[in-house]
């Protein structure tokens, strides 16, 4: 039977929960509406072992085999998300604990601590009968590893947590004093002279130190990547394609820099509505950069959402979910799943948003999805031949600083997702400039301008590597709160930003923050005014090669720089000291120009215009996010395949329609 | 001595906390101000039984017998809301557990398990004494069983609850397999494999499932009425008359229909400000429709409430409390008592209005009660030999389905009991239609019209003595939100709504929060516009007996049925898939007027009109719930017993006055 | 070597954070910035005390000779407040424990728990050895017990508490008969028949008994107190001069009456910002009028605060840290300590202000301080020789009723710090009337005008004391809220207001919450109209001395006096039953006018001034607080020994500054 190709759209399919005369129905129906990928097993352990070491497969083969025989390609998912009751009764040392040492008990999901050794092996357990059972499976295209790690709960303050915690520290540090020089602890009587007296953050008085509390965040990030890579070398061993895990990067704070980095691609659930474009592209951009294949969008919402109980609810505009899963797909992905395929008759999430009612019927959402899949199969031969050229400007994106800033805001009001959006990521969308959000691990010298606010702690060899690039040309803008701390999350002794400072020909004089008063500054570029936000470094040039770029007009540095650009030997670094007012981005825009970044082209707001390249073909995907229409100026002219219409120059589009424009020569 | 005759007018007393000398004054205070009803024993167990097994009685006997020389009727409490010190030191066993398994200690009230056996035991033995004390006494009118079951604390997670739970389980369901297939357990690996593996709602990995938590709601219910049933039992066998509890319903959300059952006669305590008249009135329509007997108010306030803190606190306007003492006793009600009689010295409760202060001095509200005194004198016998006669409006209010709702609201904002009001409840009261408020026991046959929203679970029998009643003539209104979960709360497989879809000529083809759209709709009946809130099903007839009765203009359904109107054999449905705009009720006049239902008279928005007949009189009870005073078109003639003034056709009331109209041929 | 004399100028000090070589150069910055007073050694026992019985005092020794050589001054802390790791990982029976039964573990600071016995013999253990130390080191000024008794934690449920707790009830009752009746047990079946019966206010049903909290909090209040009384014993007897704790309040809410009874000096820590005056303010007068001796602040900031994450955060307008030092000495203090002196690079405050960055630069804020300084040099001999006059007005704060009225607020929204502030003390303060804060002890015969409002427990002593003061000529303003509970937080039976009521010519007849009506009032004494606020007594006169002086004009006591003036012998007593409008303090100023209370002088508003007199030089200490600059008419003649200009009548002040006015005859 013929696999099907990418694009691939669907949804996540519970056949466990239903009777299984009502599956035939479920794909038929899949195959009317041209849905051809759907996603299960995902929590499905106790069909799958009904008590201990009682397996049985042949219902999930059943069902596996009737969607490769309709031609709908399977994602096939690990359980690992739900332990079933007689495992957590049998075994509570698995049990994940809240702070209050209160273990969460069986009856919702991600009880499972990510630390203990028990539970690791019952984890493998049932993977390796997995791969066993399915590694080979013709109809199975890919592998969900557990279903995202650190939802709900991210942290376990099990016994077993915090020994491996201590093991983990031992193994950083290597002795205490190191660990005691590291973290500064002769304040408050901090000073351990065991291993064991370190704690796991519970609860003390006042609260704990904030390089402990930084550690312990990175220590439980490490555990659930850990874990998920158990899972990935036993698939992986077994020969099973395409092996990732969803993630969730905002709600979820694990370091997915780490845990992605051995899966073989990325995946993610994005739940934004349609209208959210600038949140649904930063997930795009991050997914993109971050692995040289296309990504996957495990789970998005056909309509409304809600979670068991009320959560994010939104109807969608008629004609906006195709309008999104346009989005998702253009900017470089292969997978557009939904979430859920048939509506739930049980459990704790009834009041889902679904492809079919739970009586079998298609939702409103439906039709959307169906006309999606027509574009996929108009426009399937171009997506596959082309991707996304790269971007000439970047965004850092530092999990390990949103912790440390998260914990310490600095100021009230303080979010680090929240102000790189709004000041940095979202300017940049706006304005039709493509651009990759990158991880400290990415590479600078692919970009003509890299932005990297917030990046509380520095490492030094991305530092190094930066400045490499800026000798080679780059425009790095550095800041605010950029090299604040150690990666030990303390301060410095003898500056203010550590390597950065001492790299570069300043001097942080001053520091405080912005609130309640946002003194004005003076852009020097062009003599105009803006306003500082959030938190206010003061500079000093240490020579010639520095100049102030942004000078406070007021406030208790009145006259002083609070921004800077320095001539870096090939390169420019615009080194920021507050936060520009994310209302007025022309200081951005400034900066592009000079460094010759051009838009992809013009267009009316809320048509978005999608370079596409690949070996033989060439092209723009563009699309109406707004769902007012408008038009774009196309550099070129060629053949819409969804439409069928030649496109030269002007491209006008329909509220919230798509187009899939092929250059023609 | 001659027994006072209802109505009764008083309070509740403490006397153990009061040296023995004050009672004698307290009693003749009381009869000077015309209370002719104390309540005792409330809290009084470690006065009663010092130490185990050391009772004493006499001061009780002592009080009671004093009430009873000045005509005062007693009602007599058990004490049971409050262990002794002694008891719970000794039997730690019997303590409720909040979720997170910490005992609720000695030191406030309602601190026992309603699960535990050796509660259960104990509480009997001080019952049982009680009984053998005073079951006789000619001064008592009547029992309270504890006080306020599940106020401040209405579920334990203790091991007796914990093993009561499971077999309470087993005895539903008989076998696992039935659970888990009703429950749908196949979702999130929530099957069970042995009895103890299932949990109680305490702290799990996100939320528990909702048909465990609907169980374990239905479970806690079921323990605080056995416990009632129990000192039921032993108070009847022994002679004791008028044996009741109090509740509170909407603070409490325990399942009265159950608890009630078997009791004598409704009691409830009432702590709306007497502004808030729909709030009152709601209370009075089911405590009337409960039980074919005059209900008793147990507790209200005086004047300023408070509770040992600061709670609800509000200053009534003067003759409001009259006039709330009026409304309580006009809609069937022959008990109208305060809390408390004198103000507290000491404990939890000093900051709360009272008859007298601490000091034995009456306060304001006292003059209220006074002239309410001297009104139920003189319309005393017409009070007797009257009733309110049977609406022929009715509402459901069924606690189960507010669980259900409660724990997932389908949409933000919802509460179950603030919605049935506003949209159905007060828009009866506002156009001056007597109504019944119904569990899902009461007699559709009784009524013209029957309101059934929010239903969600519509047992079966219920359905089918509505379309009984349907057959027979009844216009039902039913939905929105009605019949959407099964016994178990889950959702259906082969429809939206189940038994209720099934059994009519529709189909629920579609489904969506109204949330953030409101969309507007066109009643088809006389084409005015309305808007659709909270919720949208969308219909579909499948045959000509259903009509559209609304149709949304604009939005995801736009064009479809939101509402139908369906012709059943002999009666007729009005199928509502949305909440119409509180804020215009014209809709559900219309259903009225075409019912044949009207208002007791017309009268100035702000005055009451009450009927009343019996066997040999009849009349009218009129008063002023706004304070602005009015007229109200009497259809009739008469004699106001309250001023003796004749009364004919129109009745003038000043600002918070009442009257008593005999009607004389 | 000279010791440096007062007022002390400088900052708290935290040298075993540092490499001993920047030692050095923090001392010299020190001297260069005019300050001459470090505190150390506050939090650091695992330095001092590595392991068990491993000391070493040698490198604190070092700084404070190198502070002594220097000539600056040394406040020596213990370091109580932080204990070690190895400490409470050995004895885990000294933590404190939450409500809940968990313990305060090792990462924060305050987590013992002050009723432990053996808690109290680790604290004798240090404080012991550093008396040895240190007690006759001659670079040390003052002593330091641990730092703010009661922040973040002021109570503790453990085992040592809870049996503490007991035996601290059985002193108090002697026996359980007398608690009963004291407490009221017999509501509630609260009564107890064994010691042990009674609980800490852990979780119950509902809320704990107010009369079990009241003693409760006292009980623990005492235990910190008697903590501290354990130190002050150990370092007084070793000679250590000038033995003090370090206040806080409003934050902490123990009983500083209490708990500075028998230490050497007050001392105080201080975060309001500069602008806050009349909080400053509040803060100099109870400290100035608790002892006989010039107060120290501890702590203020220097700039914006911030605690370890994000807490109040204020930017110093420039002057404005010089004019609040300027307050904080002319009001009676020799002390002005900012926290910190060099910024921390790690651990939990790192963001807060400091005299010196981290990297050992000055702050802006240290250029005010070095300014500071030198005013204090200028004006040194007159601080020194000089001393604030006795004011004639005091207003009472009482800890204990505090207590009471936080649990019980009686009204929502009653606050007692903020109500006695903005109806009483803030008046005073903005009509530049001087006053002191007395407690409960302080005697009212040193003042023309006493008032006393919201002494819910007001004890007999202290009535008859005041009356014995209103013979002799006292004007004093009693109430509201004084007076209203027992000395057990009780009630009275017999009336309102307990022995006041009992020993003035008048009865309270009614009693009613203000909330919602604030009935308007008359004041008698000028026929203007002001608003009664929170909570209105009602009075009725028994004879001719009580004359109302404010009447209810609607409300439930229309007509009815809602306070009395009451000729008592020698004097007269304003009898408040209402909190009087804080927004119209002129019933206050007649009150004053009538007792002959004039300001200190004339002044544009935001000029504060204060007299100064001492044995043979008299003058004024003025500045501007506001920023907005102004002018003062000082009684006299004489210069200014800041600017040295000679000032004669008016004295004029720019925008945050002060003059320092030596009379000259």
């Amino acid at each position: 039977m013929p696999k099907p190709l990418p694009p691939y759209l669907g949804a996540a399919y519970y056949p466990e929960a239903w009777p299984v005369e009502t599956i035939d129905d479920d794909i038929a129906r899949a195959q009317e509406l041209g849905i051809n990928c759907l996603r299960v097993g995902e929590f499905a352990w106790s069909r799958m072992e009904r008590r201990e070491g009682e397996y049985d497969f042949g219902w999930l083969h059943h069902v596996v085999d009737r969607l490769g025989a309709a031609e709908i390609a399977v994602v096939m998912c690990t359980p690992t998300a739900t332990p079933p009751a007689w495992l957590t009764r049998r075994y509570p040392e698995v049990l994940a604990l809240s702070a209050d040492g209160r273990p969460y008990g069986h009856g919702g999901r991600r009880h499972a601590c990510p630390a203990s050794p028990k539970w690791r092996e019952l984890s493998a357990g049932i993977v390796s009968r997995m791969a066993a059972e399915f590694a080979t499976d013709p109809a199975i295209i890919g592998w969900q590893i557990d279903n995202e790690f650190g939802c709900h709960i991210n942290e376990s303050f099990s016994q077993s947590a915090i020994t491996r915690w201590r093991q983990w520290l031992r193994k950083l540090y290597g002795d205490l004093d190191t660990l005691n020089a590291s973290w500064g602890t002769e304040l408050w009587s901090q000073y351990y002279t065991e291993w064991d007296e370190i704690p796991a953050p519970v609860q003390c008085g006042y609260q704990h130190h904030p390089s402990l509390r930084f550690r312990w965040k990175q220590f439980m990030s490490e555990m659930y990547a850990e874990s998920c890579r158990e899972q990935y070398g036993i698939l992986s061993a077994a020969g099973c394609p395409n092996v990732t895990t969803d993630g969730m990067p905002n709600f979820h704070r694990l370091d997915y820099e780490d845990m992605f980095r051995d899966l073989d691609l990325i995946a993610n659930n994005c739940y934004f509505p349609p209208e959210q474009y600038a949140g649904i592209v930063g997930e795009c951009d991050w997914m993109r950069a971050a692995k040289p294949r296309p990504y996957w969008f495990t789970e998005s919402a056909t309509g409304w959402t809600g979670g068991g109980q009320v959560g994010s609810l939104y109807l969608p505009r008629p004609g906006s979910v195709r309008a999104r899963g346009w989005l998702m797909t253009a900017l470089g992905g292969e997978m557009v799943l939904y979430w859920l395929y048939r509506g739930h008759w049980s459990g704790q999430e009834m009041l889902h948003g679904s492809v079919l009612h739970p009586w079998g019927e298609p939702t409103p959402g439906a039709q959307e999805i169906a006309s999606l899949g027509e574009d996929f199969v108009k426009a399937g031969d171009f997506l596959r031949n082309t991707r996304v050229p790269g971007p000439q400007v970047a965004v850092h994106y530092h999990t390990p600083s949103s912790w440390i800033l998260d914990h310490e805001p600095q100021v009230p009001g303080f979010q680090y997702d929240r102000c790189l959006n709004e000041s940095f990521h979202r300017p940049l969308v706006e304005a039709n400039i493509l651009r990759d959000v990158i991880w400290s691990g990415g590479n600078p010298r692919d970009y003509k301008v890299l932005f990297t606010p917030f990046m509380a702690c520095l490492p030094a060899e991305v530092l190094h590597e930066i400045l490499d690039a800026v000798r080679e040309g780059l425009t790095w803008v550095v800041g605010p709160l950029t090299g604040i701390r150690s990666e030990d999350a303390t301060r410095f002794r003898h500056n203010a930003l550590g390597d950065l400072e001492d790299a570069l020909p300043i001097r942080v004089v001053q520091q405080f923050p912005a609130t309640g008063i946002d003194p004005p500054v003076i852009w020097t570029d062009n003599c105009t005014r803006g306003k500082a936000t959030l938190w206010c470094d003061v500079f000093e040039a240490e020579d010639d090669a520095a100049q102030p770029l942004a000078i406070y007009e007021s406030g208790p540095a009145a006259g002083k720089p609070g921004a800077m650009t320095i001539d870096f030997v090939g390169g420019t670094i615009k080194l920021l000291g507050f936060l520009p007012d994310p209302a007025d981005p022309g200081w951005l825009r400034r900066i592009l120009a000079d460094a010759g970044v051009e838009p992809v082209c013009q267009a009316t707001e809320g048509i978005a215009v999608v370079p596409r390249i690949g070996a033989s073909e060439r092209g723009w995907i563009a699309f109406d996010w707004k769902g007012l229409g408008g038009h774009a100026v196309i550099p070129g002219a060629g053949t819409d395949l969804l439409s069928g219409a030649p496109v030269c120059g002007v491209l006008s589009l329909f509220p919230y329609d798509a187009a899939v424009v092929r250059e023609e020569p």
